[in-house]
C-alpha cells in the first residue's frame, strides 16, 4: 500500500508551514487575528489607587485612634483629579471607580455609614485599608499584557483600547484559491440535469477557513488537461494556497495529477489511511502549497477540518489545545483505517461524550448538519472501540 | 437584601425575549444566522445511483451465472447522461461520482480487475451489488434537511448550495446601542490624564455579541441628568436594545436610574447575588430592553457573556447546549454570592477541568486574556467547592 497514516500526513503537512508576513490593522478589526507584536501596559493598571465601592475615604490612623465622627470635605468624582484629604479626622465621599483622595488610605461602604448634621459617623469594628484597588497591582507600566503570537479574543479588544492601541500589528493571512473540477457540476442558481449536481463543497470549505484567510476565491476547472494546466499555473502565481476539491482519484478524466506535475508542483503524499478522505493529495511548489481534497462532500469537508485549518493555524504559530471526547457507546470498525466518525457531543457533568451520528457515508452531505464534530478513532487492531475510550475530536 | 439570585435574574431576562422578524439574505452571508424557513431537498439525494469507486459497472446476474469476461462498452464520465448497459456480459468503465450506467447493478474497483485484449476480466469471489450510493438514500425529494430555527454552521453552506438556495430566509437581528458613561473616560486615541482612563468595556462587549446583532453602535453620555435623559430617549427610539456600561451604582453622579425612570423604562431588577457584576440592572419599555451593566471591566464583560448573549440567542429561539467543567482544585469562597470564577479549561481525556485564574478582581481587565471562561459556582452553604464538582462554564 502506498498510503500513509494520519499521523504521518499531519507531520508532512505541518513541515510545510509558511509565514505570510505582518500587517497593521485597526484594533476593532483584530478579533480572531494573531498578534505580531507584544502589547505592553502604557502606564500602571490601574493608573491610580482606585476606589472599589461607593462610600467614604478616610485615614486608617484616625479610625484606629478611636475617631468615629469625621468632617466631610467634599466629593471625589470620577473624571476629576484626586482631591486631598489634608486634615485629620476628615473624610471625602467617593464613588466606585474614582481615584482615592490623596492622604486617604481606607474606604468604607456607604451602606455601613451614617451622615448626621453633615458629619460622617462610622460604626465600630470596621476593617481599615479596604476597598481600594491599588495602582499598578494588575500590571506595571511596561509589562507585557498580550504576547506576540496571542490569538486575539473578544476581551482583548478592551485591553487594546485601554493601552491606546488604535492600530495593532498582526500576522498576515494567505490568499487562498478554492477550486472545483468536474463537468458534472453546475452553479447554485442553475437547475441541474438528472446527471448533474450543484457545486457545494467549495462553500463549506471556504466558510470553514475564511477567518484564517485574506481571501478565499472560487474557481472552476473543466475536465480538460490543457485548461487544467494553464489555470493551475495562473493560480499558483496569484495565490498562496490552492485547495482543490475532486479530481484526485485515478479516474480517466482526472487530469489533476498530470497537470500538477506539468506545472512543477511536487507531490508530498497521496492517500491517507483513513475514512473518509482516503484519496487526499498534498503537494508544494516553492512557497506555495496545494491541498487536493477528495470530491465527496463529507470527505472534502473532513479533510478541510482535520488538515487545512490546522495547517493555517500552524502557519500563524497557533497551537490550539486538543479536545478529546469519550465514546458514548461501543463501536466496531473493521477496515484498517483511522475512522473519522461523525458524532454529536454531549457534556455530561464535565465529561464530554461522543455519540455516533454516522449517516450514509461520504456522500451524505446533509448528515454533517446533524452532527457536531468528527471523532478521530485511531487505527486499531481488533477493530473494537470501547465505550469510554477517549479520542481527539474535531468540531466544526 | 433587595438583590436576586442568578437563577431568578436569568428567568426574568429570558421572559423578555423579543422577535426581530425575518429577512432574506444571500446564502454565503448566512453562516452564524438562524433559519426562518425549512430547507427541503429539491430532488433526491443523491439524485442518481452514484458510483463510489473508480472501476467497472456490470450486471450481478452475469457474474453470478459464472461469467468472468466482459465486453467493455465504453466509459461513463461524470457530467454526462448515464449510458446504458444494454447487452448481457458487458461492462462500462466508471469513475467515483459518475451515475451508474442503466442496466448495471454492480461496481467492481479498478484495482481488482484486469483488462486483457480490450476485455474486462473479473476474479472469482467478488461480492456483487456493491460500490453504489443509491438514489435518494440520504434524503428523498421534499424531505426537510435543515429545520426552521437551525443555527447555520459551515457545512450547511454546502447543503444550501446543493438544493439551489441562493437566498435564504433567516431571523433578523436587533440594532443595539452600546453606551458608556462617566466623565473619566477618554477615547482610545487620546492620552489620558492621571485620573482618566480610556474607554474599553464597550469594545469587548460589542465584539462578544456582534455576530448576533445587526449593528452595535457606540455612544457616550456625560455625567449630566438632562443630557442623559434626552440621549436615552433618542436611543430608545432608534434601537431595539440598549446596553449601558457603568452608571448603575448608587454613586452621586450616577444619573442613570433617575434618567431611566424619566424616559419610562421600567426596572425589572437591580442587583444580582453574584460576584463580579452585583450592580447589574435590567429594564424594559414596551418592545425595548435595557441592560445596564456595571462599570468594572470584568463585571461588565461577565454580564455580557452570562446574560446579554444568552438573551440574544433566546430571542432567535436558540437553546445552546450547556457546557460543564469539573473544578481542578478545591476552592473556598465565603461571600453569600454566586461566584463567576475566571478559569482556564483543560480537556484531560474527555474530562473538562477548570483551573482557577482569578486575577485581582473586577478591575483586572488584562486577566481575562489569560483565562478561557467563567465558571458559574452556585451560592453554597459552607463555602467549600470540592475538586471534581461540576459547574456550568461560560466560554468567551
Amino acid at each position: 500500500m502506498d498510503f500513509i497514516t494520519v499521523q504521518k500526513a499531519t507531520e508532512l503537512i505541518l513541515k510545510e508551514t509558511r509565514d505570510f508576513g505582518e500587517e497593521k490593522i485597526a484594533f476593532l478589526q483584530s478579533a480572531g487575528r494573531v498578534l505580531a507584536e507584544d502589547i505592553c501596559a502604557d502606564r500602571d493598571f490601574p493608573p491610580f489607587d482606585r476606589v472599589t465601592m461607593d462610600g467614604f475615604a478616610f485615614r486608617a490612623k484616625d479610625y484606629v485612634s478611636g475617631c468615629r465622627t469625621f468632617n466631610i470635605l467634599g466629593t471625589q468624582y470620577a473624571g476629576e483629579a484626586a482631591v486631598r484629604l489634608n486634615q485629620k479626622e476628615t473624610a471625602v465621599e467617593v464613588m466606585t471607580g474614582t481615584p482615592l483622595p490623596g492622604g486617604a488610605d481606607s474606604v468604607i461602604r456607604v451602606e455601613d455609614t451614617t451622615v448626621l448634621d453633615g458629619k460622617l459617623i462610622l460604626p465600630d469594628g470596621q476593617e481599615v485599608k479596604k476597598n481600594i484597588h491599588y495602582r499598578g497591582i494588575d500590571r506595571k507600566k511596561g509589562d507585557v499584557i498580550l504576547k506576540k503570537g496571542h490569538l486575539l479574543k473578544t476581551p482583548d479588544m478592551a485591553v487594546l483600547a485601554t493601552v491606546g492601541k488604535t492600530e495593532v500589528l498582526v500576522k498576515s493571512r494567505p490568499k487562498v484559491a478554492v477550486i472545483t473540477s468536474g463537468d458534472e457540476l453546475v452553479e447554485v442558481h442553475e437547475m441541474p440535469e438528472p446527471h448533474q449536481i450543484r457545486k457545494s463543497n467549495v462553500y463549506a470549505i471556504s466558510e470553514h477557513i475564511s477567518n484564517l484567510c485574506e481571501t478565499t476565491d472560487h474557481f472552476h476547472i473543466t475536465d480538460d488537461l490543457e485548461e487544467t494546466t494553464s489555470k493551475l499555473q495562473e493560480l499558483l502565481t496569484n495565490y498562496d494556497v490552492l485547495i482543490l476539491s475532486g479530481g484526485v482519484s485515478a479516474g480517466k478524466k482526472d487530469y489533476m495529477p498530470t497537470a500538477m506535475e506539468k506545472v512543477g508542483v511536487e507531490k508530498v503524499f497521496h492517500k491517507i489511511q483513513q475514512r473518509p478522505g482516503k484519496p487526499m493529495w498534498f503537494g508544494k511548489k516553492g512557497e506555495k502549497v496545494v491541498f487536493a481534497l477528495p470530491g465527496n462532500p463529507v470527505s472534502a469537508f473532513m479533510c478541510a477540518v482535520r488538515y487545512v485549518k490546522p495547517w493555517l493555524e500552524a502557519c500563524f504559530g497557533l497551537q490550539p489545545k486538543a479536545e478529546h471526547a469519550q465514546l458514548g457507546v461501543e463501536v466496531t470498525f473493521v477496515p484498517k483505517l483511522s475512522y473519522f466518525m461523525q458524532v454529536q457531543l454531549v457534556n455530561d457533568k464535565g465529561v464530554l461524550k461522543a455519540l455516533p451520528n454516522e449517516g450514509h457515508g461520504s456522500g451524505d452531505l446533509a448528515n454533517l448538519s446533524d452532527a457536531d464534530a468528527f471523532l478521530e478513532m485511531d487505527l486499531r487492531e481488533g477493530s473494537l472501540y470501547n465505550e469510554g475510550d477517549a479520542f481527539q475530536v474535531w468540531r466544526y
